[in-house]
């Protein structure tokens, strides 16, 4: 999903060896930082930045904050200052390429001229091709040395959201499943708690925390009435991501969980479950938003237009947890970016399926995956696999 | 599966701090030497030796020969007699019990009090609780120190099915599955090849490698007309494991391959498929060896029978890579010891299952594994399990 268009001379990326040790153990420190803002700076991306004197010293810190709120380099710039540290000859760090427009806020790269910086590293140039380079160039222009390239790729990957959506219009499609060893989600009867440990729970949390939207279907809501919060994992923000039902006729009720916790839900339905007045009073009545989605080939809510939906709500990353239906449809729809998924060492012998869909014409054709992580965790195991061949936007 | 007696106090394992760092390096040695015995020593233990002189040298060192021919502590003892080194003083390090009774070979202990040896130090006691010990009496009589219980936990789970023979009258059960994330060893109509990558098909060949026999059932052997041989494994000793097929009626066709590799091929089925002479005379004159096994409840072969055969018949390790049927046979039987499971990142949507039976009455009675190894295998992932709460024998 990188740009088509071969990059620009002046915008390629140094090779490493033009950073120093001192670039590296700053831009490690800023990506930790980015890394703190999960779960703060939607629709935003998480980004951080440090401030070193001539010296190498680290004179200023920042992370972005809530969406309104000050980027990462105003943070760094402020704490800076309020220390009364000099900025004149400094070096800024920071994982995303600094803005050059007035957005909600001022541009940071303005910031960062004001300020008498000497040297600007940035990780990641921004991923809008028409925007990308501005900052770089308007820092340059000010008299700036920049350069950037220094450890993209993991600042990439702590925005895969943000970049899907700026570049394919769309949210970064995580589905999550857990099942036992033989494929099983739950016994025949739908029992499915717990068939994976209070760790593998936990860290399902986690990654639900990362996401802009939870996504969920109405049979799910019905069977299993869940919350879909965030309630296992830590989180200094306590910013529920926002719970979305895919609900083609409004089945899901107005007591359902869901609904209940805090935080913004969703339905999606097909425009004609709109007639139904009283239902719709009712679920809004709940607080609960209601769009409706127009029919794809198959009758049901159009994917494609749900995710399109999604990203103009700003959604970066979306967390799918749901039954072995929707996930077919998802799968086979090519819209699942990655898979997260946790299997617990036990067989169960019978029961429901991960993921419902045809089979493949042949196995070449199956539903292949890049392994991208393996790890114990607790009891359980879990892989994170991305389609293969496909690339990271 | 330890004995239950209490352990006389002269058998007591020492502490480990009365282990010098030469001992702890020397055993480790004597479990390399062990562990490549592999494929040669059944229906014997594998067992390693290694011996060094007052001042620490290494000098003399052997593993278990196949049966029939010198044990370890032998070959170490020929090793450093031909290389002229004087034995008086020196120290053994065996990775099991030195036999104490005349079996094919004379008795180790007695070797080794005439080579003059000043001590020796064992990892694990034999196993039979009948015969622990005596090799460690026989020596101490002859004014050999010796001690034991360094690494003891690594010599038993390098003959961990030895020991299931000798403590349980069985072998330790090993069963092979491979499929999908969402538990498909095929396609609906059967195809399969290949799921799981060809690192990890190597590496099933070697575990193969480990068995004394190979079970499967004779649905797989129409299904698929397997070689189960370990060609994709390397093997220093070219012993192909004993090919075994579960086959009630005698299904297996005189030109099925596994007939055809080199190595021993049995077949077990019910008394009552010895009466078709034709077909019984038709697969011996392929050299296959034909066993009745009474039937159990279900009227299939009783597997608790089929098992103590092959014990009987010094089968120390049995892999198991068969259907979902009899699969799942063993495991509602409780005759499985680990499960050895590749896990393909794919998603198959629909297909055949690894392990066929009813399902639990609730999720605490699944068959639950305890983890005992992950591990990714080229593109696919391995996990080992054995069933929760039972301890190796």
């Amino acid at each position: 999903m990188d740009a088509l268009d071969p990059t620009p001379d002046d915008l390629l990326p140094a090779p490493l060896a033009q950073f120093s040790a001192r670039d590296q153990i700053a831009m490690a420190e800023a990506l930790d930082l980015a890394a703190q803002a999960i779960g703060l700076t939607e629709p935003n991306p998480r980004v951080g930045c440090v401030l070193t004197a001539p010296d190498g010293q680290v004179i200023g810190r920042g992370h972005t904050r809530e969406a309104g709120g000050p980027h990462a380099e105003v943070v760094a710039l402020r704490e800076a200052r309020a220390a009364g540290h000099d900025l004149r000859g400094a070096t800024a760090h920071v994982t995303l390429e600094p803005c050059s427009h007035h957005g909600r806020t001022p541009p940071c790269a303005d910031a960062l001229v004001e300020a008498g910086l000497a040297r600007v590293v940035i990780a990641a140039l921004d991923p809008n091709p028409l925007v990308a380079g501005r900052g770089v160039r308007r820092l340059r222009a000010a008299g700036i040395e920049v350069t950037h390239g220094l450890m993209a790729e993991a600042s990439r990957e702590l925005n895969i959201g943000f970049f899907s959506r700026m570049l394919r219009g769309r949210p970064w499609v995580r589905m999550k499943v857990a099942g036992s060893l033989d494929g099983r989600s739950a016994l025949p009867d739908g029992r499915s708690q717990w068939i994976t440990g209070a760790a593998a729970r936990a860290d399902g949390h986690a990654w639900r925390r990362r996401a802009g939207a939870i996504l969920t279907g109405a049979g799910t809501v019905l069977d299993d009435d869940p919350r879909l919060d965030t309630r296992l994992a830590t989180d200094p923000w306590g910013r529920l991501p926002l719970r979305v039902v895919l609900d083609s006729t409004l089945r899901t009720p107005p007591t359902a969980r869901l609904l209940d916790a805090p935080g913004r839900a969703l339905l999606l339905c097909l425009p004609a479950a709109l007639e139904n007045e009283a239902r719709v009073a009712a679920l809004r009545r709940e607080g609960v938003e209601i769009e409706a989605v127009a029919p794809g080939a198959d009758g049901r809510p159009d994917l494609a237009a749900v995710l399109a939906l999604l990203a103009r709500r700003g959604i970066n990353e979306l967390h799918v947890e749901a039954g072995a239906r929707l996930n077919g449809a998802l799968l086979a729809a090519g819209r699942v970016d990655e898979l997260l998924a946790y299997v617990a060492p036990v067989l169960l012998g019978e029961g429901r399926g991960l993921a419902a869909f045809g089979p493949p014409a042949s196995l070449d054709q199956a539903w292949r995956l890049a392994l991208h992580d393996v790890a114990r965790v607790g009891e359980d195991v879990r892989l994170i696999g991305r389609p293969s061949g496909a690339s990271a936007p």
